[in-house]
């Protein structure tokens, strides 16, 4: 009998909210590497908000997830059989593996990771595609300048951790949104913000008020709805929105702008974005992702589910926003 | 007794539509300029949507239209009396002199004009602040390139006329979107767009999909509502809406953009603009397009109101789509 892994793949599309039944664990045998190829062994796979968008069959800037097939996913891992002379056995990478324990590659878009400074699992997170994230929507996109005031909803999360980080570094006011408590004490005990408004006690529009006395000079928008025409009400002329997502609408919900008349008005320049779309920026925006981390001056947490089996459950949280921080699926004991 | 004119101002602030019991006409004294100002007569008054934005007493990107002054407006006129040397008796001249018949400047933000090629009216129409308006958002927020689909709302307009004219010279397919057969014939066979798709008749999305084989590249949107939805469901990747009105709501209604889903997973960059803030470009801009009008490759209408009286009802039509092309008053007999 061959050696054996798991993986994980798109059982059925949610209609509405994903449910564990979407999902489906399945074992299979370890492939043999051809001539040029990798073996990897996955240690952590990223769970992340896009995955739910994939998950439709809709049009939209990829290609839908397809049914039956290993749900799409960035990982780290070693490499632990090489036909490639790139490769080592040993070496550690960052690649687009999936929900799986194992994975095969040609070596392209597999990159080599130095762990020297930077924990492995931190290229998923702070120094990888969500870090980039936020790092190109607030030096690209929003152009946040010493003095301004920026809001970013998903405070607590991967990216939006970083949003707010790096705008206090640059000198901004830096207020997030998020749900509950103990998430809005760690974005400003923890990571720095000015404030951090709890958009499931109070009045939104009255917190916000508060949080931002200067009105509001850019957004770094990863939930849309109420917040967002919340945070719209208070842009100042010239005001700058990164447009990374609209979470409070993937599971089929309004997706709607109501207050879009602040966007005439206030002469707004909004832009939706996809990092990877963007890779001539990746080394530039990673190189001073990692100094920062390298040098704790870039803080992050981390919310890891045990094993590849509790995946769905975790990214099921994921999309309610019961995670803190970067989520991650640990694939090795 | 001392020689007098008419102007109308602002009675009351409307509570959703316009009505003509909102404005007030004057009769007033000529009045003695001083030093260093001059007496204009005025041949032409502009009427434009955004005064319908000015007569709310709401946070925008200019202060409200002050109750019982002047309404706020564009004019073409002649010196008839000067004690500035910059400008003689019978100059023609283009400033803000507002809703009246006659005006006091001291030169500020008042241009001579030359009618030797292009007609007084023009200088309120293609080659003025309509025009810039559509030559700012189409070459810098648009960037309309050869082979490219751009759609624009209340094309017959003043405004959306110059946007599908000047796309056409650049190689673009263009698409309007206007109320009513004769708007739509206009646009068609005179002003040379490829298709304009009449919104009060048949289903929106079905002609505009007709119209648009190959999708939406770029959109300048003055109306919001609908038609702006229906064109968002068929942007392309990385499309550019330049975002200079949302006529539809300017009555209190919704101005929400229920397709924002779009604006993300297609990358789209969306910019609010007034052209007013953009005086650096005007120079440029009203040259080009005083060369296209003077060689007859850029063409326009204008309905006109008989005299100042009926400039309330002129300007209540002009909000409903009333008017063909750009809508005037003529102020001199």
């Amino acid at each position: 009998m061959n050696a054996q892994y798991q993986r994980i793949v798109l059982a059925s599309r949610p209609s509405g909210e994903v449910t564990p039944e979407n999902f489906r664990l399945e074992t299979v045998p370890v492939p043999t590497i051809a001539d040029g190829q990798v073996l990897i062994r996955n240690h952590f796979l990223s769970l992340d908000p896009y995955m739910r968008v994939r998950m439709d069959d809709v049009k939209n800037y990829a290609a839908p997830q397809a049914l039956n097939e290993t749900m799409i996913g960035g990982t780290v891992g070693e490499i632990v059989a090489s036909n490639n002379p790139q490769f080592q056995i040993g070496d550690k990478v960052i690649g687009m593996m999936g929900w799986a324990e194992m994975g095969v590659s040609d070596g392209t878009l597999l990159r080599k990771l130095d762990t020297t400074h930077i924990p492995l699992s931190a290229y998923l997170g702070a120094v990888g595609m969500p870090g980039m994230t936020a790092w190109y929507g607030l030096t690209q996109i929003m152009q946040a300048k010493e003095g301004e005031t920026i809001v970013v909803s998903a405070a607590s999360g991967a990216v939006g951790s970083v949003v707010g980080q790096l705008a206090k570094l640059r000198g901004c006011r830096a207020v997030g949104i998020a749900g509950g408590a103990e998430k809005c004490a760690y974005v400003v005990n923890e990571l720095g913000f000015d404030a951090c408004i709890d958009y499931k006690v109070g009045n939104l529009e009255d917190q916000l008020a508060a949080a931002t006395p200067n009105g509001i000079d850019a957004i770094f928008e990863n939930v849309g709805g109420a917040s967002f025409d919340a945070c719209l009400a208070r842009v100042n002329p010239f005001a700058r929105i990164a447009l990374c997502g609209m979470i409070a609408g993937y599971d089929g919900g309004d997706m709607s702008i109501h207050n879009a008349r602040m966007l005439l008005s206030m002469r707004v320049t909004l832009r939706g974005f996809i990092i990877s779309e963007h890779l001539d920026l990746w080394p530039q925006g990673l190189r001073e992702l990692g100094i920062l981390v390298a040098q704790n001056k870039l803080k992050f947490r981390e919310s890891i589910a045990p094993n590849l089996a509790a995946a769905p459950e975790a990214f099921i949280g994921l999309l309610k926003g019961k995670n803190l921080g970067k989520q991650l699926v640990r694939l090795i004991p």
